[in-house]
């Protein structure tokens, strides 16, 4: 299968490369041509999209969420952060089978492919369902460990991680814990071993609230990235989801180590956790990724809005229009991200790569009259500018159709009735 | 013309009414029936609409904008904040003329059709070229007088004050000035007399950054409001734009005046300004409403966005995730935005008022499992769940389709044409 995507404006975030005029070629999974003027007669394509001048770029890839709670959006915002966990959805995740887990990330992955989103890192339970899903659906999922005290030991952890790893092309396994505050010293000793072992990166919630860092420097005289780095989790690269909170002395951590921070600032706010410092993380050379959090926290997946408050969080804390440009913040949400989740493989758009790209619809009356396109990404885009969502080569999203073969006001029905179960 | 729209879920914003299942019937321009349960036998409609369970709910009124500012979206966002408007902005609109400004601010108006904004409070110049524009698109302006040192005089107030609000039935006009900061006492006491003269309600930008407020009181030893309401400005209502910077002493006065305050926090934040204190806003009762501001500072058209703002800026300030509840946002964005306005026809859905409505499609990922309604329009909605917008009666938008006369693609080509001769 051989497409041919012409007429188009591409970014391919390669390095600093500018937007061009040009087209792009894909042989089944993988691109295979990128450029601007190019000797078409002797070439064959099975099919021919003309792109109208509209926007092709790499799709985004959200780097930290928990697909399943679909079932807790909306569903109660009226209370304050530590009793909306322990007294609405804890008890409502105690109840959760794998088929509750496979049939509410249908929602969420729905959404992202509609909002062009083609990759997930999902810290959630039940594996074999979420494997199940992004088999079924063809979407990209890195699944990350999330041992704690009351949930996983490092025996499930271990065997995910040899059994998703060699599993299918879709899908990738990658090390973590929950978090310092559910996670004994002795889990977290143990999780160290196998990082070595493995020689894997590591990931974790880190700093996401204040509370957070003060009781672990209470328990170890020592931040959660200073512990963590003490135990050489980090000792194999990895990231850190959230870093609300984190020190300076957090941020030489990330620096030396060539770790990754992923930044929600969309629950953050909503949590009322506050407003990582990306414009520091930047300034030293951290990679950023960009998650939406999972759909209790937030509650919605999508990046742009998360591409708006990345950018406009940072002027606001550094009192600085100008700080956190356009440009960077859509590297985050592209290439930042899929570095973070080791997904080198579909980073940017050049040949050899997958083809995992969106294109834009400039032609809505929020992208005229058009200027820079970065910043009209970043501070006019909303998800109805997604035009096409493609995954490996295949159309998933275009011009309003969904391409999965999902009967979806049957599973809205589905949903609602495990909502009333888990309730 | 009689139009029955029927299985809809309603939010008619009346009191504290919650949603229910029932129908809404429109005659020419007015609401005639909204319930439950009625008798049909014997009614006869010439359209009928099956909202298939969708939610109708009173249009957004974007309560503060500068539509025809469309040329500057995406221009140039690198620079801090006054430079970008002594250095970019302001040369390119002294080039402006009457015929710039129509034909810039249909694109905003497309956009607010497409995003469920039905009515907008526009300070801007050339009131012909709007008052045009409304007309020609069915669209509700609320002019906002905009005088200053370098632009309009009392007289060319006074006049497009007295023509504008008995042109037709889509256009009316406030006394306003820009700003304190560009407007000489002389120039308010004058406005002064004027709003006694006509007994009528004043509106300006207040209090928008530090730096404004600290030279108001290097000048006057008053903050913008203390000064504003010194003059005898808010003797008869009114209102603050932006209010980011309000002290104590100034919340009291909107109080006690019965004055609305017109947030604005995609601006406020893209331009580095700050987070108006909205809790305390309703703390103390005063009418709250919500504006884009204009296409250049924000940089899109989307009290979705706006909404999420309002709600998560203040949980952050407060350090609360119970802050500014979603119910409280949906009404200043609908209701409280059209009190603002002076818009009292079109705030609610009952019967007698304007059919000024907007269909939010339920059945979009984003919007499923459907748990709490209002926390789903702030938390989860964004434009691609903008099913139907009508204004007075008449659909402006409804599945992806746009029912106004324009050459769409053709528009695009002559606002960049616009662009390229101010720059």
């Amino acid at each position: 299968m051989k497409t041919r995507i012409y007429n188009a404006r591409i970014l391919t975030m390669e390095n600093e490369k500018e937007i061009f005029q040009g087209e792009i070629w894909i042989d089944d999974e993988r691109i295979s041509y990128v450029g601007k003027n190019i000797d078409i007669l002797n070439q064959h394509f099975d099919k021919e999209i003309d792109a109208e001048g509209n926007l092709l770029m790499p799709s985004f890839k959200n780097a930290h969420t928990h697909s399943a709670m679909t079932f807790g959006r909306n569903y109660s915002d009226t209370l304050k952060g530590g009793e909306w966990l322990t007294n609405v959805i804890f008890p409502m995740e105690a109840k959760m089978t794998q088929e509750h887990v496979y049939e509410l990330s249908k929602i969420a992955f729905l959404e992202y492919i509609v909002n062009g989103i083609t990759a997930c890192f999902d810290m959630y339970y039940e594996p074999q369902s979420m494997s199940r899903l992004s088999e079924e659906y063809g979407f990209r999922t890195v699944l990350c460990g999330a041992i704690n005290n009351f949930r996983e030991t490092p025996e499930t952890i271990e065997n995910a991680f040899l059994h998703y790893n060699q599993l299918h092309k879709y899908i990738s396994y990658r090390l973590g814990i929950h978090a310092e505050y559910t996670t004994s010293l002795e889990l977290l000793e143990k999780m160290a071993e196998m990082v070595h072992k493995y020689k894997q990166p590591f990931y974790t919630h880190v700093s996401e609230t204040e509370q957070e860092v003060k009781d672990c420097i209470d328990r170890y005289g020592k931040t959660p990235t200073q512990l963590f780095d003490s135990l050489g989790l980090f000792d194999f690269g990895g990231g850190a989801f959230h870093g609300v909170h984190l020190t300076d002395s957090d941020i030489s951590i990330y620096k030396k180590r060539g770790l990754s921070i992923i930044t929600n600032p969309g629950s953050n706010l909503k949590l009322a956790s506050g407003v990582a410092r990306i414009s520091e993380f930047t300034e030293n050379g951290i990679n950023v990724g960009i998650g939406t959090d999972g759909p209790a926290s937030n509650n919605g997946l999508d990046m742009f809005k998360e591409m708006y408050l990345v950018s406009t969080l940072q002027k606001l804390i550094n009192k600085d229009a100008s700080a956190c440009p356009a440009k960077q913040v859509v590297r985050m949400a592209t290439r930042g991200s899929a570095i973070a989740m080791g997904l080198i493989d579909c980073d940017i758009l050049a040949v050899g790569k997958y083809a995992d790209m969106i294109m834009i619809d400039l032609k809505k009356p929020n992208m005229q009259p058009i200027n820079i396109l970065e910043n009209a990404l970043v501070y006019s885009a909303n998800p109805t500018n997604i035009l096409m969502t493609m995954i490996g080569g295949d159309i998933k999203y275009y011009k309003g159709e969904i391409y999965i073969n999902e009967d979806i006001e049957d599973l809205y029905g589905r949903a609602e009735e495990i909502v009333k179960k888990l309730a």
